[in-house]
């Protein structure tokens, strides 16, 4: 009988593995998964541009790399972030192998077990489990629709032991799908300075953004630039390209970059050169820019299928919001409500989605669901919804 | 100034970084490196296996996968380790990003700060870095040319605080070159038996033997399958197919899959699909068998070159072995000779290789150094040799 570390008794078998197996069943309209519709793809574009590289580029997606990325992509995604306004000259990129990856280094480069960290409450369900995997102790904090609660972080923030970072994703968060606005990102940041607590801003979504007019209110608090504020802003290529590239980034200032590498070079030493090349192809022939305003069109189309179908079928109670961009939108039950319960219900009629206390840093609170239109057609959306629509009225009356 | 963990105050900058950037110089000849030769990877192929894929598996490439791995890679390599002779039926297959981190995910699962792992001395530096990364007490092991040291392994087993496991790597060395003899696997194993100390044996190099009449040495431990020991058997495409792909292995009891497959989960959540679905092209198209005989043949020549040269001008006082595969010869130095300084002299001259107190876990024994013959042709190992053996006989006469 092996003798296991302490780590690894933390970590308990998500039950998002069992969802994906249902999700894949072609039997069940599946509104669990965050993944991009697989026919979204540029398959054709990207075998292209690779087969246009010269040889010596082909050869190099074989080998090694650098462990902080292929100069060439470190190059042509600062220029891509540049035009975000990030602060790419005052800091430093990394490229990860998924921004699963950036959240698992910046764990542990920030956690002893047994140390508080802030996360939101929901939260992102993979970091939480890179944060579980340090033995972090989670503190949630509850969001509203504008961001995270102030009053509840200001408890925190009070609190005698200080947390590691705050890690939050404000631009269509998963699960909540929530925007942050401006104003709310302004009093965080004032919250925030001279803290000596590092903020971790996971920006997965958004460049998927529905309305030109919220451009002010996704300019990331990074590329604001805040003094006083240890901002690790970190990226995807998973959304805007593949998540099966395993590519994503981490821009952060020079101190926290040089332990993040050195932990990267344990953890898998580069990340593979093979996508890297292929996702700097991509963004030098400028096909990156017209393929994320094709999907984003196409996600917007998915999401108004799925809100005139909530609109027609949801009970008044259930509590939710439309989208303005990302994947997700977030069901709020009445008091005590059981989303598994309704699961169950859903999966024996054909549809399912992801409960949620799975996105609680407890684990338990369990009144609300999460559902994804990114998988989906509007024809699905529309069979999908009512089923759904029907268990919650079964459950909760 | 950002707080960070006690761990990775535990990690130091490698050297190994600043020899990279040398290595790259046209002007040096590296026999630092332990990257495949650019020139024979198998790029066209490859790329002609893409091309011919159905649309359903190139958008499965951009996809994410089960973290395990791809079923269909999964599949095709069970096939390829079961005409090894491994055990593949009574144990787990999981696919790693590089067999690096497959070494980092077995660190985590055993490893508590201050905890002893036994590692050979010399030792890869992949896996000491992953295990430090876990604040690992390093203890090495000397080999001599048969294998592990046995007299020095049983002090080590015999020792108050019992170790969580013992790295080897059995097969072609890195970096001492090696090959285990029949006999020192079969001492090895009767002393692990029953001892509670599982056995991580990493084959990254096997497949590159230079004469038939060692496959049976080549035998992995794995595949003899003893009784009493959990061996954790751990592969890399990295030499047989290409080190960019970032894809190796673990075959491993179910219990310490389980642990690794969470851990990894939350790690990267998956290896990258892209290139798994390249792999599964190159093993299921039989061509793996075809391009693994030709680079070993090819492999032979530079090995031979290398003898050649270091027979002609190396010093009587160098020990060293002719090696029988892999990519590496080991040259031990006269005691107390310091072959950073010859490495300092050797990269004026033109040359530059890797001193032998990198490989040392306790990062101070430094009368030994690594050759490569991987990444150079026979022309380049007549030149750069000589450079390294004048550099020897001016700082040890």
């Amino acid at each position: 009988m092996p003798r296991f570390s302490k780590a690894v008794s933390s970590l308990r078998s998500s039950e998002i593995r069992d969802l994906m197996t249902l999700a894949s069943r072609p039997d069940i309209i599946s509104f669990a998964g965050g993944m991009p519709g697989n026919e979204l793809f540029p398959v054709k574009e990207v075998e292209e541009l690779f087969r246009e590289l010269d040889i010596k580029k082909k050869q190099a997606a074989f080998q090694y790399g650098p462990t902080p990325g292929l100069p060439s992509l470190l190059e042509s995604l600062n220029g891509f972030l540049e035009k975000k306004g990030l602060p790419v000259k005052e800091n430093r990129l990394l490229i990860t192998t998924g921004s699963q990856q950036g959240l698992n280094l910046l764990g542990k480069a920030f956690i002893d077990p047994g140390e508080p960290v802030l996360v939101e409450n929901p939260c992102f369900i993979g970091a939480l489990s890179a944060f579980r995997s340090y033995e972090a102790e989670l503190r949630g904090v509850p969001v509203d629709s504008d961001g995270i609660s102030m009053n509840a972080l200001h408890r925190e923030l009070e609190r005698k032991e200080k947390p590691k970072f705050l890690y939050i994703t404000p631009y269509f968060h998963n699960p909540a799908g929530l925007l942050y606005t401006t104003e709310r990102k302004e009093v965080l940041i004032r919250a925030l300075q001279g803290s000596d607590i590092p903020l971790i801003e996971d920006d997965a979504y958004g460049d998927l953004y529905f309305y030109e007019e919220d451009r002010e209110r996704l300019r990331p608090i990074k590329a604001i630039n805040p003094s006083g504020i240890d901002v690790c802003y970190t990226g995807s290529f998973s959304k805007i390209l593949g998540p099966g590239l395993r590519l994503g980034w981490m821009l952060v200032p020079e101190e926290i970059y040089g332990k993040c590498e050195l932990i990267k070079q344990s953890a898998d030493a580069c990340s593979p050169s093979f996508t890297q090349v292929l996702a700097d192809a991509f963004i030098r022939s400028g096909q990156i820019y017209s393929y994320v305003e094709s999907v984003r069109q196409e996600y917007k189309r998915r999401a108004d299928a799925m809100v005139s179908a909530l609109t027609e079928y949801l009970p008044d109670y259930v509590q939710w919001n439309k989208p303005r961009g990302g994947f997700y939108i977030w069901l709020t039950l009445p008091e005590g409500a059981d989303a598994t319960k309704i699961m169950m219900l859903a999966i024996e009629g054909g549809a399912v989605f992801v409960a949620g206390k799975t996105f609680d840093p407890a684990g338990t609170r369990n009144n609300s669901l999460r559902l994804s239109y990114c998988n989906n057609t509007p024809q699905q959306i529309a069979e999908g919804i009512p089923i759904v629509a029907n268990s919650i009225r079964k459950i909760c009356g």
